[in-house]
């Protein structure tokens, strides 16, 4: 498939957009998502539509389609539900072939709601158009600049497409992306699913260049077989994690109150997403953690894991989760164990987890041991626990200089040489190496990592749960090559 | 017990300090923890010991006990091991009774090791001397300003007390803990746990006013009778959250080589959790989100728990943990469904998860559902959904000020508002409230909700984990009272 002849690759990179529901007063829903649009800075013309207001958020606002200067790429619709139909048959005399409906009422809300949202499929078909929605809350592209949800997108540009039966679940992870230095690629809120659901979304995101994962939110699957097969190709391409809440029957009470659509046991979806290769998460947060380890790290041979650290807890957390995920910790050869010798103090424990205690040179620890690991072919894969906090830094840099400028900036270099060599060694070595830190992004050492591509993760288990997440992926990708 | 008189309440509590290990070089270990003990505004006199240095810290230093102005109430040890020995007998010789033995080289370092760590405890006790160690990290009482550790202590002072067999788990949840503005009531390194253990720690805890809910790092257990008969009596008093990592084979692995203890399997340890009413936790992450919760919030009567939120899929994750947690989504009653409709838009569901979706009224969020589904007898405790981002409320506010300033202190007086009332929730209806978002600290919601005691976890579902917790603690404390 060309990805950019997709319908959703053209709705997801417009040169123009129609935009219906802002208005000059700015607390408006729609007069809050086009300020998104603007903020983020879309590089093509946005036409605000209103009947009365002459201008909105600055813009000439038209009445009505003909008075275009162009057919637009994607049309934007935040209206009152009974009126959809009739924009949407306007957009299609027009042309237009992508459409958002953010407006509700429609097949959540009951038979009648049902039978509209029947309409609007039937609108769109006559006149060859897509639409995403109704009941959603639209999509970000952030390599485009394109943003129509109501919240402001500030992550950076990222390699996560997501497809999500929530629209929460695309906005407010914006913030909880930002943690780590991720970003969507591309993201749909699906709402009601009326034309385009979620296996549509996945088999386009498959082929999307910037996606390196894709991730999932799913409440219910609308077509299982489809979900099968789709899902299944695209877990050849890249990894697909999906976090599925519709299997407990608390989760699927929930979710028939939210979006109408039946959920099926969590037995038959384990067994379905094993055979696809899609890996399941149970949270939001393991979601992004197994997407960030699974976006950026090669496929580790086996689950023979190595776990270097220099503080005995959190190598011990690392080594219960190990095993409490399925992996295992390796058996390291007696030529690691020989070589490690030489750079651990004799306190120091020579068996895995590698725990380096106080080293006799800090520098080994990112220039040394990950190598050595590395190199032994017992080893599959590398838990990391990291500790580099800048004060400790600017201590130690108090003996080299008395200019706190200048010890800023040494420390800085220090960070940088530390962590670039981190990030080197999944291309070095081609395993996969993820970090553990109670640290967070504030500190420059985690920042570094996370921006250089190396999941740096919130604690050891985390750390371990992606680790093994990945583990999964790589069975599935052996056994169907 | 009066908690006073305890011998760790006078470690805890010292009015002088000498301090064995600092020297002029600023560097070495012992420097860097005497300098955490000053930059933490200690209020008593500590004394630096050191056998050539004249000036160490600043401070006039000492060559011998014998030259001090006084006994000091407490000594700290970070020397060679060589010379531990005879430095405790020197204490022990000037009257000094609590002694703080970081030097490692013992137990954890074979049989020559065991003999000397043996001495040790054959000295202490000669002189009616209490030491935590050898081979640990120190201590920290956040409400004396006292910090033994290498840590700077920049967390709050907490409520959370805290016996650990790692040093890390001390040290390094400073900056974990401020995540949440939590700190520690007291904390703990035992290290080899020579004449004092954890048992001894959490005893003596249960009995500490500032100490609201207790945490356990554990590896292995030496006492096992005695940790049965301390942790339950401990847990009739408050709750006791134990992170164990001895049970798999790795965990087991990874602790004999860290503190040389012999750790018991994991169905072993369940049960004697369990019949202890001490609360398991799998990660760090999860022991301090158990703490926050236990700590703060009063025991729900059973497992029946609301759900209230705004968004769809934040609900359907609390809903779908709610049930593999244990918890129960309560049925509301007919009641609770009539009052709840007059303040839900008819898109909202009136069932439990209770999904508000756009509000009529977005105060009523605060206001009033809570307490309509708190008066509920079906319902024991709720769960709560948190989004009240400051950009949002700005953005409303633009309509009312155009003046930043007055906006802003609009928006942090609309926020304290919002954030009172959930806070005063549980004493009003005695029924326990636990927040999630995925905001953190630095949203101003946050972190006035997190200071007034309110739990906001950082995801749903790690707010119905820590709920569960609570559930399983309030179950233990039913059937023991």
């Amino acid at each position: 498939m060309n990805g950019a002849d997709h319908y959703l690759y053209k709705m997801m990179h417009p040169k123009s957009i129609a935009f219906w529901g802002a208005s000059s007063n700015p607390m408006a829903m729609g007069s809050v998502q086009l300020a998104q649009l603007l903020d983020l800075g879309f590089e093509g013309p946005v036409y605000p539509m209103h009947p009365r207001d002459e201008i909105v958020a600055g813009k000439k606002a038209y009445k009505h389609c003909s008075e275009l200067p162009e057919v637009p790429d994607l049309a934007v619709l935040i209206l009152p539900t009974r009126v959809v139909a009739e924009t949407l048959e306007e957009c299609g005399k027009a042309g237009i072939k992508s459409v958002i409906i953010v407006s509700a009422g429609f097949g959540e809300a009951g038979a009648e709601g049902k039978e509209q949202q029947n309409k609007l499929v039937g609108i769109a078909k006559t006149y060859g158009m897509h639409f995403l929605g109704p009941n959603c809350i639209g999509i970000v592209n952030s390599h485009h600049k394109l943003n129509t949800t109501f919240f402001p997108y500030d992550a950076a540009p990222g390699f996560i497409g997501m497809a999500s039966q929530s629209g929460s679940f695309i906005t407010q992870m914006f913030v909880h992306l930002e943690k780590f230095g991720l970003g969507f690629s591309q993201g749909f809120s699906v709402g009601n699913e009326a034309m385009i659901d979620i296996c549509d979304c996945i088999e386009y995101l498959s082929h999307c260049p910037e996606t390196k994962v894709i991730g999932v939110y799913i409440e219910a699957i609308r077509r299982g077989r489809d979900f099968f097969r789709v899902a299944k190709e695209a877990s050849k391409i890249k990894p697909v994690v999906a976090f599925y809440v519709g299997g407990s029957e608390s989760g699927k009470k929930a979710a028939l109150s939210h979006t109408g659509a039946l959920a099926g046991p969590d037995l038959l979806y384990d067994g379905i997403f094993k055979q696809c290769g899609v890996i399941r998460a149970y949270s939001l947060e393991e979601l992004f953690d197994y997407c960030f380890t699974l976006g950026t790290q090669p496929l580790p041979a086996g689950n023979d894991t190595a776990i270097l650290t220099h503080s005995g807890g959190p190598g011990a957390e690392a080594a219960d989760s190990c095993e409490r995920n399925g992996l295992k910790l390796a058996d390291l050869s007696a030529q690691t164990r020989e070589k490690l010798l030489n750079y651990m103090p004799h306190t120091a424990s020579i068996s895995n987890p590698i725990d380096m205690t106080f080293a006799k040179n800090p520098e080994d620890y990112t220039a040394i041991l990950p190598g050595i690991l590395l190199e032994d072919p017992n080893i599959q894969s590398l838990f990391m626990y990291l500790l580099l906090p800048m004060h400790r830094i600017l201590q130690t840099l108090k003996n080299v200089t008395p200019d706190p400028v200048q010890a800023q900036e040494l420390g800085r270099q220090y960070i940088e040489k530390q962590c670039r060599r981190i990030a080197d060694l999944k291309d070095k070595y081609g395993k996969p190496v993820v970090g553990g830190s109670f640290c967070t992004r504030e500190e420059p050492f985690v920042r570094v990592l996370q921006d250089y591509g190396v999941p740096v993760l919130p604690s050891p288990s985390r750390a371990m749960k992606a680790l093994s997440a990945l583990a999964k992926y790589a069975e599935f990708r052996r056994a169907v090559e």
